[in-house]
Parts: structure tokens; sequence; C-alpha cells
């Protein structure tokens, strides 16, 4: 299954806000088998929302959308009437989401004004996702073979939709058992390491390798290697990534004496 | 001018990195008045990165592409030879950034592999840009009326570069004066006031206006007021903004009692 995020808000394009909920999103996908192909942030406007959308299906044949943004109660939070545009739906009042925005607001003895009833509006075959931390709920639509999933901007709202209801729904979905493990390099250039890890890699097709610099290429060099396996669903990926981490190491080892390597193949599938 | 952030990398799309870089290369766009349109991530695949051309391009009309990611020495930087294919031009071994390279391993008493060779190869027409941080060097091209200016993932690095070279480059292109401030509302809920600024931003589209909730939007609603206008190159934007800013607050002030304000209407152009 291949997945896009798409986050929503001119906020995040005047680099303001530092775009954590892709980050968070692509994780807990990866984590459930499910690639993330690309992601792309976009204005509060309804033709670039339309675009993002587009760009997802046809150019990277998304099955999953995932957007965080532009669910709140102002002028410019438009994300979920753009999917109703979209998707073709009529755009009407949820009964579920206005039941709980209604119950929500009414216990704090607050009035329903329409910027407040907006947040129940959504296509009409969408599902509302209870939001546990604020008041907008989250969308779930499933359209056209294609699942769409709207969430907040706020990443403890995001987050807490996220942990009550996306994570569990999307667990069907994955088909492949990822573990990882990363371990630390120090003492040889990335640049030196290079040559070893272009060669592993282009022999283990499975296995993804990547280097992070974090000390200085010359200098001091420190490295992270990362080490990541995906399996299928029947396989256990742990046992193969502490396979590939031993071996892959031990040719770091044979190949570069003064490498120091710090931490063991743990590799982990959670 | 509209601007498009590639940033390049799986580890952005697995959520191990947080998208950090986007956010400082589209803020330090707006205060030079360079538009941010689009953010789009991709992995380390000629196929995505071209992907990725075509959309800035082709979708958001894009005039200057900046991205991010995979100018370094291991077998899955490829975001050079990746600009050399989609903009038609020779990959081919850049002087200065040969020179540049070769004299920071050379004093170092560190060979010249083809690993560290490769971080010299750029489009034929491309400018190296001198990496003041680290090894691998920027790359500015100019092709087809479009700019494009690739820069390394490190942040570090990657804004070792723009301090040096791109904020001076790209200070002639941008055509508005940025001016912004923000103020902290409390009390009153982020629906309530959406009313009021909802019709203010519709009578002033030259004022972008955004609340961001602090804290929750029942129990004890704090939000932060942005306020950025946008003036020709001739005009003060601060004389503007602090209008703008005046008159929206005596509006939130008069329809709502309990607000309290903290912080004053003190716009910044930089």
């Amino acid at each position: 299954m291949k997945a896009v995020v798409i986050s929503i808000g001119y906020e995040i394009l005047q680099g303001r806000v530092i775009n954590s909920n892709a980050a968070f999103i692509s994780r807990r996908l990866m984590l459930l088998g499910i690639d993330v192909v690309a992601h792309i942030s976009v204005g509060d406007s309804f033709e670039d929302i339309s675009k993002a959308f587009d760009i997802a299906i046809k150019e990277f044949n998304a099955d999953l959308i995932v957007t965080t943004g532009g669910l709140g109660p102002t002028y410019d939070d438009i994300t979920s009437e753009a999917l109703s545009r979209y998707f073709r739906e009529e755009h009407v009042l949820n009964e579920d989401a206005f039941r709980e925005i209604r119950e929500k607001y009414e216990s704090r003895g607050m009035m329903l004004t329409p910027e407040r009833i907006k947040m129940a509006y959504m296509p009409k075959s969408a599902k509302s996702l209870s939001n546990p931390v604020g008041i907008a709920p989250g969308i779930l639509l499933m359209k056209n073979n294609k699942i769409i999933i709207s969430l907040p901007g706020v990443p403890a709202e995001m987050e807490g939709i996220w942990e009550a209801h996306v994570e569990s729904f999307l667990r069907r979905y994955g088909t492949k058992n990822i573990a990882e493990t990363s371990l630390t390099l120090i003492g040889v250039p990335e640049s030196t390491l290079a040559k070893d890890l272009n060669k592993y890699a282009r022999d283990n097709p499975d296995v993804y390798i990547k280097t992070h610099p974090k000390g200085h290429e010359t200098r001091g060099p420190v490295n992270e290697l990362y080490i990541m396996t995906s399996t299928s669903k029947d396989q256990d990926p742990e046992i193969v990534c502490i396979r590939k981490c031993r071996e892959l190491i031990e040719i770091l080892r044979n190949n570069n004496p003064n490498l120091i390597i710090e931490g063991d193949c743990v590799c982990k599938n959670k």
C-alpha cells in the first residue's frame, strides 16, 4: 500500500511551523508496513489542495492519503470542503460530528455559532473520527478505492485521533513487517564507508541502509548507521535484520581497522 | 516570484527526520518577498526526483526550486545527477567544486576516492556553491528561465551555504516587502474569534491573518494571532502592518469584552 501525506496550511509554506506532523504520520505508517512515497505541503486554497490530491493519486498512485490541517473553525480552514469538492460528494452536516461538537460546547455553556457548526460538515459518505483532545473531529473517507484520512493540524489533536482511531483502522492494510536498528560509527568519514555501504546496498536490495553524519566529515567523523529490513507478513523481521546487520558490520570492521562501532545489532520491529 | 522547496531522502518519508530544512528555507524566502507555493518530499529515486521537478514546474509554476538532500558521497546521494538528467545537461566534473573538495581532503591527508570526487560532479552549466561547514558544495543552475538551487541535507551545511551565497543571490528577486507581528489572545476560544477574523480577512485581502491555538479551545483558550502584510518594494511594510494590526485588535476588543491581549502591534520586516 502506498501513502502520501498532505500538509495543509500557509504557516507551513511560510516556515513559521516545522512540519512535525508529516514525520509522526510517516513513522507510524512505516511501522505499519505502509510505504510513504511523498509528502506534499500546500496552502489553504481550494485549487492547491485539489492539486495535491491530484498529485498524490495520479503522480504517486497513492492508495492512502493522510492530510493534516485546515479542520478548525476559522475562515481559512477549508480542508473538509475541499475534500467534498475534489471527491464530488455533497458537503453535509455529519450527525456524529455534530452531536460531539454540540456536547463539547454545551457542557461548557458555550453557544453553537456557525463557525463551530462548520466543523461538523463533511463529505456525505465520510465517517467522523472523534477528537479526544480538542473539538474538530477527523474525517475518514473511502472513495474510488482510495482511503483518505483528514486530521487536525494541532499535533496533540492529530496524535490523539491517530491513537484513538487511525492506528487500529490501518493495521489491516500493512503488507510488510519492518525491523530496524541503528549503530554509531566513529573515526571513519562517511565518504570512506560509502564504498562498502554502496556495495552492500546493491547486493541486498531488501535492506535499507543510510548513514547520517553526526560529526564532521573530516575533523571528527561520527555517523549514525541506520539499517531497516522489511519482510513479508509471515516472516520474523527481527531475525532477518539481525543477520543483515551483523553481516554488514563484519564487512565494515574488516575494511576499516580504525572504525569504532558503538551499539549492537539489536533489531526492533516497533 | 514563486518557489517550491523539494526535500530529497527516504529518511524524511520514513519519519526518521523532521523536515526542518523546508521551514528554514521557506521562512527565508518569505522574508525576501518570494512566495513559497508548495513543499514536496520524495525518496532518493531518479523517477521520484524527476516527478518532483515536474510538479514544481508544471503544477505550481515555480520560478525557483530549492532542493535539500542527496549531495553526499553515498550511493543513494543522486540529487546532482538527477538534476543533470532532468534538465538535460551533461553531468561533468565541476572544476571549482573539484578544487575545493580536493583541498579539503588533501589538507587532512585523506585520499580522493571516487565517492569523494562524485560530490564535484554537476550539470555542465551549473555553478558550485562553496560549503563553509562541510564538504559537499551546493549547486546553482539557471535553466529554461528557472533558478534551481540544490543544498545538502545536513542542516548546518544547508544553512552555511544559504548564509554564504544563497541569501545575497536571491535578494534581487524578491518583489515584495514583508512585515509581521504576533499577539497572544487569552480567554476567548478560537471559534468565537473566528467570526471577526473571517470578516476582517475578507475585507483586507492584503493582510494574512492566522490564529494558532496554544491552549485548549474550551477549557483555557489561548491563541497566537499572527498578522502579516506584504507591500510593494517602495512602501514601508511596517507602517501598513501596524495600522492593520491596530485596526484588527480594536475590532476584537470591542466585540469580546473578556479578551486579554498580550503584546503590542510591533511590526518587524525581518
